[in-house]
């Protein structure tokens, strides 16, 4: 497949324009939106029918803060410094995170806020205090990762960060598109559906003047005078990528995102020189809430041990079950705190007892083991304290009440839903780098394409793509547009 | 950096060989040896004054078997099948294994061993049955990874397969690699000695036709008619590499290779269009043996439980010793089975105690946490049994010997070694291949500039990095060989 071609054996371009965005998802829209507003000309390529992306898809939580607080933040009440988000970004990502990139966020996370609802995307000033994936009262602000989970209570304050479009609930990605999609049409951009990228074209100094898009089964040139910016997603769609990337969480998940998450615009990127990064890592949803008393009970796995502090945010979740013996977990409830899990239909109720000692034995874990993991647990809950992994106390309640079920989370049979985290390494204005970290002149990156604020499973809370493809999706539109026409 | 340079700009080429190797290490070193056998013209860049590259380095164990078994297993009385072996490192490497590769390795493996005997090694008839990373008794055959340890006995059938040079202990890189430069230079390759390849040579046709080499000061184009070879080795020894590809092992790991483990071969495929697969996953040596008896010890978390069968091989102790919180693992060994480590100096006596409620209380570790593990394990060691991690019985016996002692080896103070496994994705014949899984026509890699055999830390075994650069250096030899001249 040929990914570059060279521009001066293009004998013609069909079209012409500034800035140049491939996919119109959230980093697309916001790039070409960005790149309008300052005055550039812009086409925008989207593969299929209709733009929105995975962001479309998502409820489009956009975690953000700092700055004192958003907007939202600072009218319920909730203050947030800079500071304080920036800890908390290093704390979940540690040697995986960007510093440069994770400043300029925390930094501009609450102007971005303010973009949003300047776009006309509607949020409610209420707060929503309860443990679920998305709010569904309508409220727009929550808490949505691992904030007031151990050990990031030891890095920083637990704020809410979660900033949700009001009265969507799952739905919030259909309606902030909506709304985004307008705004970039009311600009003037020059939108191309049913367009799909398939070549970038780059001149002998090396620089990216345009692509190559497939449009009406033809080979279009597109000529972009500042730059072109990728943002086509991510590749949990790509099988032989994600075989080749995450091979083990590829052979159990359920691939999460729009049917374009194939990769391209990682592999454009490739062909001109970029260099992917963490490519290894995504997102795997173990969602072991709501109803929220089922963070009451405790995962255990083959050998009947505890494994992490169940109050974490549920890609913290996967990422541990991922790393037990033969991806095998299970959770241990007693009677009183038994529910079945609202996200999946897949788990199975593995042994019911009226001790602890028949679930053991039903189950075929090794004698003793349950039992005494929860007779620990029980003995220091009922003190209030989770020696072992630090669960907050409003969690921790001794697990007495008969009967007892070990109810199965293996990720063979759950199939958690993935989605790839790894992309190409770019500044944080989007502009790509090689591998020796020289500049691409003229391409630029942004959402998933790009390796981008949330890097790892471990340290993932909701809103943290959404929020990191429409805000660095707006710098590289900006980066874009501030470059000499060629 | 320019790493690519157009064919047709070239002015002058100072050079013209038929394949042109880069690196003079185990990987290169082979593939020089076998282009030249073929027939070839060959000239071979290192970049030091002398060759031997990271293999010199090693002890040079080869990780080798099937076909009935090579001939040293076979005069010792072993058998070992082309499935037996094929069966053990699909176990290894699971979802990361490349069938293909693995198949290609197992069937001539055996061949490989005669090659390298043939070379005029000497390898002594003799079988190690020891625990040891390397046998320093001169036996040439012993076990070196996890073939008798769970999960891999329900794989395969446990045979030793790491093959030492005679009498050379942690030598036998040194004599290897001596026997092995000496007969290239035999062979009339052309060897650049302080000539370091700095760009590849790319024609329009995409075809790769020579290397720009740093020799004198001076850039000197060296055209290769059949093709280049990148075996540089990998990337251990490259800052920015490490701290972007496996940020977490950088920030606690010694980096174990020589100081040419620069990624050059990794990063010069990329420019020409290569994929680089893999690139978070490094060797991580734990080496918690010898001594033996070290081993019937048990390991805990700062949660004071297990999480590994000890009896496995150093690498996948590194590797779930890393999974752990904050890297922090201790081993709990009575007064019977206490010793110092051979290979940690850093190793810190935590705590002693005349009982195990002393040692943990003094380690901090959580009250009845150690108690209940040690209690639990005793308990089965007596009947022979390791229900949690089936540990082999003869590793199997109650720790109730006072002092007891809990010993630090937490990877922030351990410092572990490591040596990246991630590298260009290419065919077993060495061909060089775009993320599309097209080739690259007249790039060729092997070592740990490409992804071999050994992926990951938990399937490691001592000696199949070396039997991997040999075995996969002579295959790109000899495909490079076999091509038309340009």
């Amino acid at each position: 497949m040929q990914r570059i071609v060279d521009f001066e054996s293009v004998e013609r371009f069909d079209h012409q324009t500034d800035v140049l965005v491939c996919g119109f998802g959230g980093a697309g829209a916001s790039a070409a939106l960005e790149a309008r507003r300052a005055g550039s000309a812009v086409t925008v390529l989207e593969r299929f029918s209709g733009g929105g992306g995975s962001t479309a898809l998502s409820a489009c939580e956009m975690y953000l803060g700092g700055s004192g607080g958003t907007r939202l933040q600072r009218e319920l009440g909730f203050e947030d410094s800079s500071e304080n988000f920036y800890n908390y970004l290093m704390a979940c990502f540690g040697e995986y995170a960007d510093p440069a990139r994770v400043r300029a966020f925390v930094d501009g996370a609450a102007e971005h806020f303010d973009w949003a609802e300047a776009l006309g995307v509607r949020y409610k000033r209420g707060f929503f205090p309860g443990r679920d994936v998305v709010a569904l009262t309508g409220d727009s602000l929550q808490f949505s990762g691992n904030e007031r989970a151990w050990p990031f209570t030891e890095h920083a304050t637990p704020v809410p960060r979660a900033h949700l479009p009001a009265d969507a609930g799952h739905d919030g990605g259909r309606v902030f598109m909506g709304v985004l999609l307008k705004r970039v049409e009311e600009s003037g951009a020059d939108i191309r559906h049913d367009a799909r990228a398939t070549a970038l074209i780059r001149d002998r100094g090396g620089r990216i003047r345009g692509a190559v898009a497939r449009i009406d089964n033809r080979d279009v040139h597109i000529l972009a005078a500042q730059g072109v910016v990728l943002a086509t997603g991510g590749f949990i769609m790509n099988e032989e990528m994600t075989r080749r990337h995450i091979p083990e969480y590829a052979a159990f998940c359920t691939r999460h995102g729009n049917p374009g998450d194939t990769g391209d615009g990682i592999l454009l990127g490739l062909a001109a020189g970029g260099h992917a990064i963490h490519m290894g890592q995504a997102f795997v949803g173990v969602a072991h809430y709501p109803p929220a008393k089922l963070t009451c009970g405790i995962f255990v796995n083959e050998q009947g041990q505890r494994f992490v502090n169940e109050d974490v945010y549920l890609s913290r979740m996967g990422h541990y079950a991922a790393a037990q013996t033969n991806h095998r977990v299970f959770l241990f409830v007693d009677n009183e705190h038994f529910s079945r899990p609202d996200y999946h239909e897949t788990t199975r109720i593995l042994a019911v007892g009226e001790t602890v000692a028949e679930v053991e034995q039903e189950a075929g874990l090794p004698a003793g083991s349950l039992q005494q993991t929860v007779a620990f647990y029980n003995r220091h809950a009922a003190n209030g304290e989770d020696p072992l992994f630090r669960k907050a106390s409003n969690w921790l309640v001794p697990l007495v009440a008969a009967p007892f079920a070990l109810v199965d989370w293996s990720l063979d049979t759950l199939k958690p839903t993935c989605f790839t985290l790894g992309g190409l390494d770019t500044l944080p204005t989007g502009e790509v780098l090689t591998p020796d970290r020289e500049l691409i002149p003229g391409l630029y990156a942004a959402g998933r394409t790009a390796a981008g604020i949330p890097r790892t499973a471990s340290g993932y809370a909701s809103g943290m793509s959404v929020a990191d493809a429409t805000f660095f999706g707006r710098q590289a539109g900006r980066q874009a547009a501030a470059q000499p026409r060629a």
